[in-house]
């Protein structure tokens, strides 16, 4: 009773069938597409690919994206980096402020192993990292956040940037790296049109921030952002140096909802695998996979392939789902492949992502920053 | 590099205000208040209390628990029962169905080592069991789900039920160990007239059930189901014999906006500490607990003790807070304890419960049972 493992989810060579669910399934061959196809996209715009890491916070896709030319990744957290660092992962931008002393200490103290950067909005981040990296004995390149137009981090305005950039050349342990500049909101407009009008404005509160640069003779060597919604117009913006799309590589029923009538556009990759665990009456079933297996808070999971399933109802560990073709009502075990709302949030919820290619498992892969949000 | 940790969030004896965030905290004196409270109700009431630990997944929590007085446990999924089991839970009841004969495997396993329940609401369910139990040689106790009208798992009329009984009793390697009767739709009624009369009808229903077996002449000798939202009136309902309830030990915002005219009232114990990382804007602060950090699932989070602030959206790793007195706007780092909107999803996001008492830390718990949804 001491050790009472538990038998694995699955392992290599196995049929998809006999997967023990919930578990979280990614589509090689389409993963592997969507890879190719962003940083062939990028490499010829001529930008850099730096992939956020936040949406898959598994170290082998990072290798993956790495080994297709992306220029390092972006962690949304400091405590994120750490098992992409253990995977040999040497160039990172924390895409976030520093929220506290303790945590410019741990990040000074990640800066002595690998390439680092971080954000800044505030000129009491940049007191906090000079005197952690001063006891590390480290140092670290700082961009300053702007804000355009989402009203979360960042500078509001040029002024407050280049007093900050100011701020940050009169440090001895940082060197001024660029600007980062996101917008999440526009990342999920729906319409093609409103969503290009949308990234259009952004870029153009982008670009007032490089003109104040330019006015005070301040050469920026990056201009960091963009995402998966918006990087078809982000890659003809002009701004961007570098762009951070992470959901990409797995694609959700949110981004599924996007309007997508340009040429870039990403395969659904990521899968919960789920199970029918009771069928008791007529025109429903009931899933093993609830609010503890995928998120739902970007709406509910749609059914992967079987337009008569509709998935209603989220309980912790149950799926409630209609059945609208009574010849088609699932059997008690069989297998379902949910398509959940929102994949970052997901792949937060399990311990690892099964590879398949086929109807074939081929691997396993630990989602090693899995709750590493400090 | 190949060893890179991270350090603690927190160690016994700190202050609150040194915890690195997020995390999840325990008010200690909430806690043992809302434990006590719950049992002295259930025995007063001559009930046996059987706290469902899919709320806390914390094996010290259980044990807690059973210290008190508990009978036992409920877990929702078999793999979950793991850690509980590895603690020395000896008594557990796994409330809900088992959908593969894998699955039936694994819990026939399991039931060599620890006194097991478990229910189901088909036939073919009893056939997986009968057949793992035989090839583990093992023995189970096995109950009826009858659906008192959530309509999710569960026979739906008295003659199914029956019928699996008789099942039951023909099979060598089980014991007919009574019904599970939950309503988890109850639970969540806000106003406290509405919640009584949803409880009464599903008692009804409940009760046709028993009056069905009591016909047929079958013994039944355990009843049991009920939960947080609806234990006062499940405590003089007369059906149950066994009580289930799991969000009592923490409460959340949920439940907090239920109507409780009665006398039974939980305290909250349960926070996510989060820490001001942005504050650039009047008006306005960011947190660095997102969709992450807590479940949104039943409602943002609400902030703890401070009025002026109003969580009102969550990002992955952000939560953007209004401030509505500007004399009152947290400092950069500041400590902002939030209070998630559902206990049992926001447990399953964090590696370690941090109790507290006062204001310093008293003991770190992991959350052994987080993300084992087999």
């Amino acid at each position: 009773m001491e050790f009472l493992p538990l038998p694995p989810a699955a392992t290599p060579g196995q049929a998809l069938e006999q997967i023990d669910t919930p578990a979280l399934l990614l589509d090689l061959d389409a993963f592997e597409r969507n890879l190719d196809f962003m940083q062939d996209n990028v490499r010829r715009a001529g930008l850099q690919l730096r992939p956020h890491a936040k949406a898959h916070k598994c170290p082998q896709i990072a290798l993956a994206q790495l080994a297709r030319g992306a220029a390092g990744i972006c962690c949304q957290k400091i405590s994120e980096a750490v098992p992409f660092m253990q995977a040999g992962v040497r160039n990172i931008h924390i895409s976030n402020e520093v929220g506290s002393p303790q945590k410019a200490r741990l990040l000074a103290g990640l800066a002595l192993h690998a390439d680092i950067s971080v954000c800044v909005d505030d000129a009491t981040q940049v007191e906090w990292l000079e005197e952690a990296l001063r006891q590390a004995d480290a140092s670290l390149v700082v961009l300053v956040e702007a804000d355009i137009g989402q009203g979360r981090c960042g500078v509001p305005d040029a002024a407050s940037c280049l007093r900050l950039i100011d701020m940050i050349a009169r440090q001895s342990r940082m060197r001024f790296g660029g600007l980062q500049a996101y917008h999440g909101g526009v990342q999920h407009l729906r319409g093609h049109g409103e969503r290009r009008d949308a990234v259009l404005r952004a870029n153009e509160r982008t670009s007032g921030f490089l003109r104040a640069m330019d006015v005070a003779g301040i050469r920026c060597p990056v201009v960091t952002g963009g995402g998966t919604g918006s990087v078809e117009f982000d890659l003809e913006s002009g701004v961007y140096t570098e762009l951070q799309p992470g959901s990409y590589v797995f694609m959700d029923g949110d981004y599924g909802r996007n309007e997508w009538t340009g040429g870039l556009r990403f395969e659904q990759s990521l899968f919960v695998a789920s199970a029918v665990m009771s069928r008791i009456r007529e025109g429903r079933v009931v899933l093993d996979a609830g609010l503890k297996s995928l998120a739902v808070d970007s709406g509910l999971p749609h059914v992967h392939g079987r337009k008569e399933l509709e998935y209603i109802s989220a309980n912790d560990e149950h799926g409630i789902v209609t059945v609208s073709d009574d010849e088609r009502q699932p059997e008690l075990g069989e297998l379902v492949l949910l398509v959940p709302g929102h994949c970052d949030p997901t792949l937060n919820l399990h311990e690892e992502l099964i590879g398949f290619r086929g109807r074939t498992v081929e691997c396993v892969w630990p989602v090693a920053a899995r709750g590493l949000s400090r």
